[in-house]
């Protein structure tokens, strides 16, 4: 029986005349409709299933039913808001504040990403009565007004940069000006904060916080070198800002080793405000912003209420409860070391296979496949990694592209990703990759 | 058998030291902690029943098992992203189309009214390519840091105004510059809009959008009065600019008469943007912006993806399909017209007998009881407002104030408010206001 109320022709008709059209769709050409999902399967309306190598949203896999019920049980008992005590915001909270470092213990409960990095900005802002912010190029925070202002992604297309936004070199190892060839690109890269900090001081402007996800996910799937947030974090700090690490993207346990990506850059360093979102509630609108009692109470001493009409409800609190439970049940971290450890060792096999893949790159199950034309120039192979895109959809396999020439496949599956799941993607791409490199060497003679 | 996890003194310890101080709580020096809810019913950890008169997230009321029921079928079935095509989004779309005027038929989905209403600040923007916006004194348009700058409500705290924001008196006909006694209130407010843009456009701004609330809330329940937005729509349109109707808190039949608290202004009367949220999923985080097709092209034609991780996801849909059922199938409108007419009616006659009830205002379930220390000058009371809330708190009833003196009580309940309710709370006003009196009449003898 089929579960469409529409046939898939009159759903793009509909979409087509009442949805906005800058809400873009998947594979525009010949878009996909998803019925229904389970774990790391996405089944359309012929019950074709697709593996999901990109929904880091639903985080321990679609429509996990520990956490359907822990949702529906809260839902019938109760979904108020923050102005009356509840258990769960603090519990969740508690719990929350266990996989962070002690100074890291005020929580803010909001619904989505942007919601998180917009307040994150308000508190750096209060906190330090500074107004400028430093943003790593090509980053993305957000749809809100405020946080285009702070995503050269977004305002190198709508213009203009504001006064009050700096932008810091991306510290890509494989295409920036400092590479892992290069002595200690940490260094080098926090150097180029420090030196955009001088220049922000010579125009008389302050700086109010440092901004970058721990891991730069459209930036093209980004590593950070290390020492690099531990540098920047110091300079940042003797200019008197505040050091925002936006884990929307790439927390939760994603990276296997650790339960948040900046954990990757050592001990040494702790930000001073991280926020929350995308796999916290694993397709709940659920998002948060932690930060120190120092930068919390300054918030506070401006004497003025924030209140978010549904963040930290009582739902919203037990499905972000039931996620922490399956995350550790299920050893989802473990899964992330194992199965992302083992996708890109089968990457890096089809890394010296085939020449257009430049770089591998990755930790856990965020993982990025950069595409080529030749190693040495690196000249981006974006239509080859669109082809791939599209022939891997073909194959029932939905990945898709981030970096600034789009030419970085990225796979941040649910964790639930398996080993079968893992070879097949593998197979799939060197199937492609050895018949683009055919009909290379065909064109060639 | 109790449902706390803890006790209610360690739930406040630890809410103290987990969440930011600046999320308040409802009575602070006592206050409440929910456990489960119904209709229009809270119960507290002793199982003490509360009534709850200001909660208009729960529309359809706390818990109500149709929408536990939509979301859970949904949760167990999909919920992906409006990068997929699915029906639910068109659907819902569909059915909120049918409800507006024909000339609104672009729908945007978003997590919260705050995201809703930056959306329309953007889509006002950009279609006009003018920057500037008005609004009304005392609105509160969101927490968001492009919200609080077009809420005076929060920027007069925070400051300072931007010098692209403009705000024109509050029409409010009891105690504004124009009142129920002049001979065309609308009319004269209208013109202060008109004389506010002649001063913009002399300092060379551009009116990009008009933003108020269909009935200003937190300004102190106000309706509008008669012909106010038609004429004000057309001097914005002839300075270029949209009307933004903000329907957060009184959207979805609260007014009980129509549908949306805009369609108060008459047929002669449609805005360019409206936002919806806070009823729209009964407590889960939806929203909406919906525009006209001219407004969401130009958004289109800036060439760049709006795209909003949660908004407009399968579940959201059908809870918010499911409450749009709810409405229609319970009559919700018609009780909003019969239930809020008793309650003004009764509230009109405990008027006659309490001086200190300077005015009775509002529409179907959205009402405003404003007291004042003098009827000739209109003093706010507001510790006498202060002192009902806590009052009504000890008989189990909670109603909260608004307004810039925080003089107003407000009514917005859940919209299955009965007669047994709305005659309990009329009894216990009386009983409190009586005693007042008596006091004061005590005092003076």
């Amino acid at each position: 029986m089929s579960l469409e109320k529409f046939s898939k022709e009159t759903t793009l008709a509909m979409r087509k005349k009442l949805i906005g059209h800058s809400c873009r769709l998947f594979f525009s050409e010949d878009p996909v409709k998803i019925m229904r999902a389970r774990g790391q399967y996405l089944y359309d309306e012929q019950g074709r299933r697709y593996l999901d190598c990109i929904s880091n949203v639903h985080h321990v896999g679609h429509c996990h039913p520990a956490i359907t019920q822990a949702a529906a049980v809260q839902m019938d008992l109760l979904n108020t808001n923050t102005r009356f005590l509840h258990d769960h915001i603090i519990h969740y909270a508690d719990r929350l504040a266990a996989t962070l470092p002690d100074k890291l213990g005020v929580f803010y409960f909001v619904n989505s990403g942007s919601e998180a990095n917009d307040l994150a900005l308000r508190l750096a802002r209060q906190y330090t009565q500074h107004n400028d912010v430093i943003v790593l190029d090509h980053a993305y925070h957000g749809h809100l007004t405020s946080l285009i202002d702070i995503s050269p992604y977004k305002f190198r297309k709508l213009g203009p940069q504001k006064e009050w936004v700096h932008v810091a070199p991306l510290p890509d190892t494989y295409r920036g000006k400092y590479r892992n060839s290069d002595p200690d690109p940490g260094q080098a890269y926090a150097d180029t904060v420090k030196d955009l900090i001088l220049e922000v001081h010579k125009k008389g402007h302050k700086i109010a916080a440092f901004f970058a996800e721990s891991l730069p996910s459209v930036g093209g799937q980004i590593i950070l070198p290390e020492g690099y947030c531990a540098k920047v974090a110091e300079y940042v700090h003797a200019a008197g800002g505040v050091f925002v690490a936006d884990e929307v993207q790439v927390g939760f346990g994603r990276v296997g080793s650790h339960f948040w990506g900046f954990q990757l850059q050592g001990k040494d360093f702790c930000p001073d405000i991280v926020t929350m979102g995308k796999p916290m509630g694993n397709g709940h609108p659920l998002a948060c912003v932690v930060t120190t009692q120092e930068i919390a109470q300054a918030f506070t001493d401006n004497g003025v209420e924030y209140f978010n009409t549904f963040g930290g409800n009582p739902v919203s609190c037990a499905i972000g409860l039931a996620v922490l439970d399956v995350i550790e049940e299920e050893d989802l971290r473990g899964n992330a070391c194992l199965i992302g450890g083992h996708l890109k060792q089968l990457l890096l096999q089809l890394q010296k296979k085939h020449a257009i893949i430049g770089d591998v790159r990755g930790a856990g199950l965020f993982l990025g496949l950069e595409l080529v034309k030749d190693g040495a120039q690196q000249t981006p192979a974006t239509e080859e990694a669109a082809k791939l895109v599209k022939r891997l959809k073909e194959e029932l396999i939905i990945v898709s592209t981030d970096g600034p020439w789009e030419n970085v496949i990225k796979f941040k599956p649910p964790m639930c990703f398996s080993i079968q799941d893992a070879e097949l993607v593998a197979e799939k791409i060197d199937t492609f990759l050895s018949g683009i490199t055919d009909s290379v060497e065909r064109k060639g003679t």
